[in-house]
């Protein structure tokens, strides 16, 4: 498998359906990959059984607030600065780079800096989807240590960070995100293939991301269905974009967004709070679904996923929930990322429960 | 000449007048240090012709707002962490601690750490008083870079900075030292022994500073005037403060405040702006000192130096104001901390020149 023109945008489609909202918008990522390919050559993607075991992953992406990732654009070289350094830090070569979250835009831009690096990208990521702190991933649930930690600005500034734990390499690096403008980008939590293979991260990433792509582009009919038939994914409203409150504050884009239902869902009305990622959807005061499974907001018409950032009056949308990966279902898991970790006194409740239920 | 508890209180007083209002209060400092020989023994104080020309100083000490700092104590560990990884960074053993600004608290913590590694400190710092920014060190005047800088919490988190500039340094550490609480510990722009003596220094510091301590302790009569001798300062004011407006904000102390006359002085009213340092003093729109020149607010009694963050109502205090070290009115020099980096719309006239005319 590689990632060239031909398989991009099948991906891109994929990864805005597991960002469930956050990530960033993955037109800006997908147009970088494509430039990247063009210039370089398509990437490799590996498995992990077709790396060394004592071969260091370089887990990477972007931080920040998806509404400056609109305009804040990386240069390019952000990718070759943080594999510099973390070779450096750990005095080995890396052997393949790996989304720390496959959602969103965030699970593409590996395969930018891939490209310009000559490495592959490994079919993996440490999320599954997308969060938005930076220990909520699958190596701090098996406990990789997040350090050091890699950090670079558009501008050439490099940071690194050693953290006395994953609360504090988060509030370091949103801090320094945000001093760089809101949007920066990073490497924590690299770990080795064995330390991978053994747990630490959800296999198979990039390949979900394709086949959910797939299923949305070569849907004959109504792509919305086909995709929730691949997912298994619980509908939980379609209708109509009636309000969104979005701010960008502390590193965050946090907000709620307000679903009329249209057509058989008329009469009722959804809601999604946010930050970077659709966190909960409740119908008044009934929880539909809720972190760590997936909330995705789909348009009606195409089955592209609508970032938070992107979010506006009047689009017609579909709204899906669908299992998160196992790990999350943990009790260190959901300690990390589940509703509670967000603030909601709820109980987290798997949402095939809920849709059966329902 | 070495730190023990016969010199120090003589040290701590001359860091408070370099101090010119800022690098933290000396009483906490000297605390500090007093513990610092009694638990591991005296400090050596070194000459710059004592060390190898090859050797690396560490130019060190703390970073945040001065009120912060009177409540938020160091562990004691900072230094051996900011030693560790300078040593490391570097690859080549520390040969002496130097303070980065001798004024304040700053000038006394280098001996705090020092002591326990069992390393010197050099008779010399980075800008021969206390400025509020990072880059306004004489090392950024003769081109040392500001890389790698090391930052350090109590709580044990490291940071490593790699900056494009002095200026972006000076945003990052100050975002991460917010972000710690208000204060933190760090150093930058570690230079050799051989690059110290070509300039990059201001040179006996250590000593300049107990001999106003001395000057002050060993007065018969009267210590302001004592000192006034002793640093050929212009004595602004000797008046009562009336007002302070200080808020604790992006991680410095800024306001002003505003001194009455009193006895000869009586029907004069002298402000002073402040940004951790006293900045300006101004009588109606006349400018009496500015920075980079230094200005001093004494307890008129004692001479004891009062920092900004001891500012307060009722305190009858003497304001002096004296020449900075030459290389701070080098065009690179008043560019870096003059008062147009400030945000002040005066040229520089040094205040030997503004006292004359007055």
């Amino acid at each position: 498998m590689q990632l060239d023109v031909s398989t991009l945008p099948a991906l891109a489609l994929g990864c805005g359906i597991l960002g469930t909202g956050g990530g960033g918008a993955t037109d800006i990522g997908l147009l970088a990959c494509l430039q990247a390919v063009q210039d370089f050559g398509p990437v490799p993607v590996v498995d992990l059984d077709d790396l060394p075991d004592d071969g260091l992953l370089m887990p990477c992406g972007g931080i920040g607030a998806p509404t400056v990732s609109l305009e804040k654009i990386e240069s390019g070289y952000e990718g070759t600065r943080l594999r510099e350094m973390v070779e450096r830090l750990h005095g080995t070569p890396v052997v393949a780079f790996m989304a720390g979250e496959i959602g969103g835009s965030n699970g593409l831009i590996p395969a930018v800096w891939a490209a310009r690096a000559g490495v592959p990208v490994v079919d993996a990521d440490g999320m599954g989807r997308a969060f938005p702190e930076i220990p909520q991933v699958t190596m701090e649930v098996a406990g990789i240590s997040p350090n050091p930690a890699v950090m670079t600005d558009e501008r050439g500034n490099v940071v690194v960070f050693r953290a006395v734990d994953g609360h504090w390499m988060e509030r370091m690096e949103r801090a320094a995100a945000v001093e760089f403008g809101g949007m920066s980008w990073s490497s924590e939590y690299q770990l080795t293939v064995v330390e991978a293979k053994a747990g630490a991260v959800v296999r198979g990433s990039i390949s979900l991301g394709m086949r959910l792509g797939n299923a949305v582009l070569q849907a004959e009919h109504d792509p919305v269905e086909a995709l929730v038939q691949e997912l298994r994914a619980a509908l939980l409203i379609v209708g109509k974009v009636m309000d969104v409150d979005r701010r960008t504050t502390g590193g965050f884009v946090r907000g709620s967004a307000t679903i009329e239902g249209l057509g058989a869902d008329a009469g009722r009305t959804l809601r999604l709070e946010i930050q970077n990622e659709n966190l909960i959807a409740l119908e008044h005061e009934r929880v539909l679904a809720t972190v760590p499974d997936l909330i995705s907001v789909l348009d009606t018409e195409s089955a592209a996923a609508i970032s938070t950032e992107r979010l506006r009056y009047g689009q017609r949308v579909s709204v899906i929930a669908f299992p998160c990966d196992p790990i999350w279902r943990s009790a260190r898991g959901l300690e990390l990322a589940g509703p509670r970790a967000f603030g909601y006194d709820v109980d987290y409740v798997p949402v095939e429960e809920l849709h059966a239920r329902a």
